[in-house]
């Protein structure tokens, strides 16, 4: 059985890889970091996610990436913008997917793990330079240089299933693999029980993304918030 | 005045490469990761060094390696062999390089630096993968696919100024740019005062790089160690 990371945030799209790389048959082992974010409740569901499914184990890595800040999402004095700013806004945390998919090779290379799962999408998305193919593939080459197992020529592949897919198309997906996704966090600000904000870049795309595919959003929000 | 992040281990190496981007006029922030290595003391020697030179600032990041483990550095239960074994050895940590400079990518963005300065050398080196100019290169590429100053236009440089030098000319470079190596640490299995074992890699790779630089080693070893 060949074994991969899931990088796994406790949000809808690393759930929906997480029950993608499952239904492939792949043994997974989880990895969420704890980077400083605005809010616990997305650590708290990917544990949850984690104990649900099938994972071989779970960790979470301690890495306080407001020694850096520079976001929205690692500096409380800045902000979450309502949705709809143009250009990357200042949700964009610097190299993160960067540090995470590093920190993935590193638990992949520990593990024997062939493959890292990563829930990047670069269709209904906020901008983030680090979530597209092109970006991916760069990670990829770089890895297979960088490593003792790719000069004992053991590729790693970095697998991104839901970069290409619309959040409907994700959700309908999730769902059918069986994510309860009542049980996942979006919002980029979400109160200390998880509960969504209605109002963010993030929790728009989701609810968008509920209505395009035809299922009934199971988000809980905060009072008077949707 | 052009803004750097510099990789600041403690060691020979990259308190040199300090050296060499001060002495080219880069305002310098120097950026170190307390990853569970096996000693403080080459911590201590990077703080000691940035003391000792004229950077902006000095950032040393927590982040616990031990927590994958998988090499003699970040797990106590692998010992640190004795110089000399074939192939890629014990002492290699999974993707620590790429960790690292991940991590100076968030902090160069945050700065607003436009190069990362690292000492990694492929001559007089252990045979880490993450050490070898064509994984640097890669690392670069993905860096200038996926952070946000990348879109606006503006790329990392990568740079590794000793990659293709002998630990002689290392040593000889350093010591004409005023580097005190008594104040470095290159040892895998120093004590807790920063002395030297003499008998692993590291350590063998230093003493014969003063005696090619024609210096006196002014390393302080263990009793009965040299």
């Amino acid at each position: 059985m060949k074994a991969a990371v899931v990088l796994l945030s406790g949000g809808l799209d690393s759930a929906t890889v997480l029950a993608i790389a499952l239904s492939d048959g792949w043994r997974c082992h989880a990895l969420s970091i704890d980077y400083g974010q605005r809010h616990r409740a997305e650590l708290a569901a990917a544990t949850n996610l984690a104990r649900m499914h099938a994972v071989a184990d779970h960790r979470v890595v301690p890495l306080d990436l407001r020694l850096f800040g520079g976001s929205a999402l690692t500096d409380s004095a800045i902000p979450v913008p309502a949705a709809g700013a143009p250009g990357i806004p200042v949700t964009y945390v610097p190299a993160r997917n960067t540090i995470f998919l590093s920190l993935a090779l590193a638990y992949a290379e520990v593990t024997g793990a062939d493959a890292i799962f990563i829930g990047a999408n670069a269709v209904d998305y906020s901008g983030y330079p680090d979530c597209r193919p092109e970006y991916l593939e760069a990670f990829e080459r770089m890895a297979n240089l960088g490593t003792r197992r790719a000069v004992q020529g053991k590729p790693m592949a970095i697998l991104a299933p839901i970069v290409a897919m619309g959040k409907g198309e994700i959700i309908r997906r999730g769902h059918t693999l069986g994510i309860d996704f009542a049980h996942t966090v979006s919002c980029y600000d979400a109160d200390p029980d998880g509960r969504a904000c209605a109002r963010c870049d993030a929790c728009r795309i989701r609810q968008q993304g509920f209505r395009d595919a035809g299922l009934e959003d199971p988000t809980r929000y905060q009072a008077g918030a949707a």
